[in-house]
């Protein structure tokens, strides 16, 4: 396999052709990026951590049948994905009510949710990744109602297996946010990458967040906190 | 019927308690308010037209078998309404694409929509009155998924009604922001106003701004484009 031209570069990834038709090379950079990439950071050793967990998650999904475009990883920093048409939908999945959603509805940070919700924002850097409803959607063409409620039916499945996922490493999935792309045939896969990045993560017993929000409000070292994610899903140990 | 305490002061409009149960008395203020009151004045005759406005606007939506909390105009700037308890959603409808669905998907004011839309809006105005989904609405035990369907079909049901009697004046009903509330017998009635201020209302043959955008953007004076689109109203004049 061979790495050929860069084909895109985002805030934490590098994506290049190979030379084999269908599949990518990622590049996870050590980049930190927060409020649409307004505070920002060179964070060494975060690249590899995301990489691995990101890894290690989807081969988890692909255990428990849920495919990815995920192929394998082959670096320290570097995996190979299936190529596919990436629709411009950030796919947000909520268990606690936290962050954005705290602020729009009002509603203190840490309430649970009786039951999960999916919301759809609006991928799109210029407009500040908006939120959109299921009409948005249809007005801007990104996705049939069936494919919205495809989506949202995906993203629910695979809460429930990363709620589970998480819970037995002592971690609470509070939330997390999903890309998905559309493969040759169209077929509808689920893409980008699962890490604190894209993930809200509290240890069950202390609340302490294992995640992103850590760099986003400064509340402490991202790679301490990442590594402990890493250590606890490579250790499998309980800690319930 | 006397008029008896202020219950609420809101932007645009006093509620008053009246003698009789179940009967408030609305008097139109001649404040214009916009980007949730940052920019405010106070405009002269605002009061009379938009109570005129409002009360020939639910006076046909009556006619037309849609019942709203209006009861009767007795004064140039006040009406009597049925008390309702106001459901706390802004229901807005859209034909053509404008303000802030314009900014939200970039895409150019005055793109017609190919189906109109309804969104909900959070009636807070702490929050700046945030779009919200379904679920949102959920969450925040507003309203229940089936009174949500009654809603966007009541919205749909005037959107038609509407769009009708206004292309009659040879307006364009781009969008418009509806509210409900509850009576004493647990029934949704269409309730606020409907006037210049919670439409926008273009000329079809030239797409004059007739209503509140003429205020917000500083496009030229408010009491001529209300009374255009009063005396049109009461004309009922065909300028197609």
């Amino acid at each position: 396999m061979e790495k050929n031209e860069l084909l895109y570069e985002g805030k934490a990834k590098r994506i290049y052709a190979t030379d084999e038709t269908g599949v990518l090379w990622v590049e996870y950079k050590d980049s930190a990026t927060a409020f649409n990439g307004v505070k920002k950071s060179e964070i060494t050793g975060k690249g590899i951590l995301n990489n691995e967990i990101s890894s290690l998650i989807f081969a988890n999904l692909q255990e428990m049948g849920i495919e990815s475009h995920f192929i394998r990883k082959i670096s320290e920093t570097e995996q190979l994905v299936k190529q596919v048409s990436i629709i411009p939908l950030e796919v947000v999945t909520r268990n606690v009510i936290a962050g954005s959603l705290a602020k729009r509805l009002g509603i203190e940070e840490g309430t649970p949710l009786k039951k999960p919700v999916v919301e759809f924002y609006y991928k799109n850097d210029d407009l500040g990744d908006p939120l959109i409803t299921e009409d948005h959607i249809g007005i801007l063409e990104i996705a049939s109602l069936e494919e919205v409620n495809l989506l949202r039916n995906k993203a629910l499945k695979i809460n429930e297996v990363l709620s589970d996922l998480f819970l037995q490493l002592g971690i609470r999935l509070v939330d997390f946010k999903l890309e998905f792309g559309k493969d040759a045939n169209g077929e509808i896969l689920l893409a980008d990458e699962i890490s604190p990045d894209t993930c809200r993560l509290w240890d069950v017993n202390t609340n302490e967040k294992l995640d992103k929000d850590v760099f986003r409000r400064d509340l402490g070292d991202l790679t301490t906190v990442y590594t402990e994610i890493l250590n606890r899903l490579k250790g499998e140990t309980a800690h319930v």
